[in-house]
């Protein structure tokens, strides 16, 4: 018989839990995922010079990632603290979406995946190119941020296939 | 003539720079931003099981935004520090398109608005859902974070009327 | 009729809230609170060895303590954050209890009060004295951590007279 | 002839030190602490009654407990971080004493014990408690933070047995 | 008489404390300070040639500077939480020492002085200069980090007019 | 050939980028940094003082160092975390250059070297003594933080042997 399908981090009565990895063995793992931010004509346009000129706009938005990648056990609450031997974040400007589509792949030798990270550095480097396009156009949006790539655990590897829910 | 449009964030050269925000009085700011965490069907379910059981999926995501509200400044490397005087969030369950939405108003009497804490608090929220939920699907897609409202700034008040960008 | 006793971090329908204290007007906020850590014979005749000494257990905790005093709202969920313009950490050996009292004293000019700030000091100062002294004794016990005094806000000024419950 | 008696973080001359572990060998380490919240009549009906409706008081203590273990490199100066693998937190209500006893469960393959984790969760999840009730109490006191059990170092397993300080 | 010269963050009894600041005015602060990363001749090069090519050395030293200046109080034990409302840091190439000079100017409106704002900004900066070319030299060298001007406070402006200690 | 000299935390194009160290093996790492804090007449008279009375201005700048020590990841963009197994930091006072010397010695079983964490230490250690003594001499200056010692890494061992860059 099937097991039944669970969350891991809620016990039996609902209440959420912290997932114990004491028995796990540390193996290397790997997680990339992505997100956009539709940043509209005006907005694009500015960012598009910027980084033309080699401006700074998204060296500050890779930076806050990987800041905020480091501190994820800091702002999930129930995430474990992983060292992290890599974290890496890089952009895309989609002319056609008028966005800036953001890609992280994060390195872990650790007994828990770490797409975590690679979900959270990609959410704060789009809160942070937001920051920077807010003041040109406030119906900026970010979306479709998700897990591309995961490798290293024993639930086995994980690559998306399907067209993103959009 | 129209002053041209430009990213309050970036000096002329292109270099990333904190808007100085010494000149300006201290307001009443109000922000509140949206979001959704598209979680597929299975985890859709399991996260309306564990609300209808009062358990605590969404009072960890509740916490986990509104701390990240109060440490946006050490998040988005631009953003100023900011004494909130409120944060909320909330949630609606959306059977159609199995997905949270989640809501944020922050609040605070500051010479900046507070929509990157609103949008923030949004997204650390999501990102918490996300994690909750992710041992049941990898497919767990983040979107439309964007701003629905905001007043207190000398750039006028703002309420979201158009269709959202999807 | 008496308005019914509610807690202010609780809605009605039991979820947890951040108080908003928007439409307050700041006034000057001062808490002091108190805790104990019961050392037991061996350790504590080594604090006073070390006291007597100048050494630096008390400066270490005393520290600990003004610094978890200034990371109040990033420790407790529903804090807000508050600019302190004063915090003080006092120490007293008690020989009849083989204790060290611990005393904090907090100030801002703010919307909302302090007493989480000194009561978050005094907690941290005496997990601090209990790390230093863990090596000699492993029934040390924190107690009585509890607010002394308040002042500055609309529920009028507090000063502990009845008997701590112990 | 015994070895004397000393604090391990104290040097010969009364200065703070960092212990160091570098010799130290990895262990599977555990470490459980319990402490209480004595909250008055008023305050334990209310959050008895939150209970019963599965209201979110202890969810939201639980949650700043847990982020408080893996902050305790950060709160107390001479922790060692540590790569935390498990941590819980549960509850017990106390009609007796009008009290919650908080307890804590923490687990690492480190190289020095996990103790001070385990107590820093209890004291902050009791200090959460405590600012969830205050509105309704000022005598509302933090008690018998203590440790329950530790295993994994080479000091040799502990678990209490002697009746707690009180 | 005169006043006797005393440091004002010790007590009387060789105590450290935290200044009160709870019953001065909240003036308009500035403080600007400076320092210089000697790099010698190698990484010097490859600077002031990743500098030419619009590489991001210089824009990851100043987000942390930037991020630094914003966690002072996280950072330096006595120091107050203060809201600043700008942080600016740039940088100056200096051929003939083969160093790169930081200059941070900081503003708030506040009780106390925003000169440790911008003494951390700078050191934090020099420290990411020095991380991001230690691979090329290991006798890089971080100097003269000091105030260079300083106005809002009683204790009168300050402009440094001496030669720096060198 | 001769390898290009080459920034490690730069890519070809220019940017950022934090180095993967996930093919690395763990190695015992040691780093030891010093810098200086040239006081000037009046700031060192009373930080002699103050130690002879063996009071706090060492020890809380000492705290402040391990604590930044172990905060590094959280300070410096493309550092990696890293479970320090050691902390030192000690202190020389120069009564010819009337400067307090600060020296730290950091160890860790690691993928990637501990030179960040003890510069890092130093620099946080000497701005808090800064802090301490700021308002006696504003022309306190922080001088000559620079790598000691290092070893542990395939880069071979390092001792300082040069007369520093002054």
């Amino acid at each position: 018989m099937a097991k039944p399908i669970r969350l891991s981090h809620v016990a039996h009565d609902g209440k959420a839990r912290m997932v114990s990895v004491s028995e796990k063995e540390k193996t290397h793992r790997l997680a990339e995922a992505t997100g956009m931010v539709m940043l509209g004509e005006a907005a694009f346009a500015l960012v598009v010079k910027n980084k033309s000129k080699k401006g700074d706009i998204l060296a500050v938005a890779k930076i806050a990632g990987i800041m905020a990648a480091k501190n994820t056990a800091g702002l999930v609450p129930l995430c474990h603290p992983i060292e992290l031997t890599k974290i890496d974040i890089w952009f895309q400007l989609d002319r056609g979406k008028k966005a800036v589509h953001i890609f992280s792949a994060v390195e872990a030798f650790a007994k828990t995946g770490v797409e975590m990270e690679a979900i959270t550095a990609v959410s704060i480097a789009a809160v942070t190119v937001y920051d920077m396009a807010k003041s040109v156009d406030k119906g900026i949006t970010i979306s479709n941020i998700q897990l591309l790539k995961k490798s290293g655990g024993k639930s086995g590897d994980y690559i998306r296939r399907t067209k993103p829910r959009n």
